[in-house]
């Protein structure tokens, strides 16, 4: 079993920014249902197939299996929805907990959103300062759905 | 990349069946489009993930990777489209080729169908004796199609 539980927020300023440079994402989705997505990723040299189920709360069912990122590739061209996401991906440290900062290009230029993964749901989180308005609730800033309603036109 | 090449046909009588046992397969979508399919199977002790293209000809891209079975079981239960199919898959050899015998059950009870993988499409084929009408070209009996559309309500 898969299960993510996963809190997400706005991003304020530049703050979080490290020296680490930070990993580049194409991702696109097989299937972006309210009850199911199937999405490719290439992350640097790897390549992901990730199966999520329908978001609960702060929770869903979520299977991810490594692919070659050659066949990760040719998904994302080939057979994947358009258009692709495409982020940048930063890990920041802070407080013992590991942000993730996924900030958007192309049509989603402009937003930058945090994520922290947690064990449970009821896990307490020391937000930073430069961690905004929480959206884990909110179906818009989904992956699964910001490449069909993408910020830009917000 | 994975590329299959299958003809199709419809099967007559029982010359076919051999003392080999055959493999119980059940499966799902989740995703089932003319441009794409995902699919979950678990057949026998094994589960696999496949990502199928449109069918051009006999030919149509495949990505096929192994999962734990138990995911498997999981993703049928709980994120496939209902029903599964479910299918006894019967491997045959005739001249030199491999044929797999599928004979289904549930919705689609009454159907046999005989598949046959191909390095390239002009290959020949010879047909044994039970082999009846060629399908390769007829939707309907595409798996992805026979749960929505099972052979029962033809």
């Amino acid at each position: 079993m898969g299960r993510e539980i996963e809190r997400k927020f706005l991003v304020i300023g530049d703050d979080w920014r490290q020296r680490a440079a930070g990993t580049t994402i194409r991702q696109g989705y097989l299937c972006s249902l309210k009850e199911r997505s199937v999405r490719v990723r290439v992350a640097g040299d790897r390549g992901t197939l990730t199966i999520k189920g329908m978001v609960v709360g702060a929770a869903r069912a979520e299977y991810e299996y490594e692919i070659p990122v050659g066949d990760a590739e040719e998904l994302l061209i080939g057979l994947c929805e358009r258009p692709l996401i495409e982020k940048t991906r930063y890990r920041v440290g802070n407080a013992g907990d590991t942000w993730e900062v996924d900030v958007f290009a192309g049509d989603n230029a402009g937003l930058t959103v945090a994520e922290i993964e947690l064990e449970d749901e009821s896990q307490a989180v020391v937000p930073p300062d430069w961690i905004g308005e929480e959206v884990t609730g909110d179906p818009r800033y989904l992956n699964a759905n910001l490449f069909k309603h993408p910020f830009s036109r917000w």
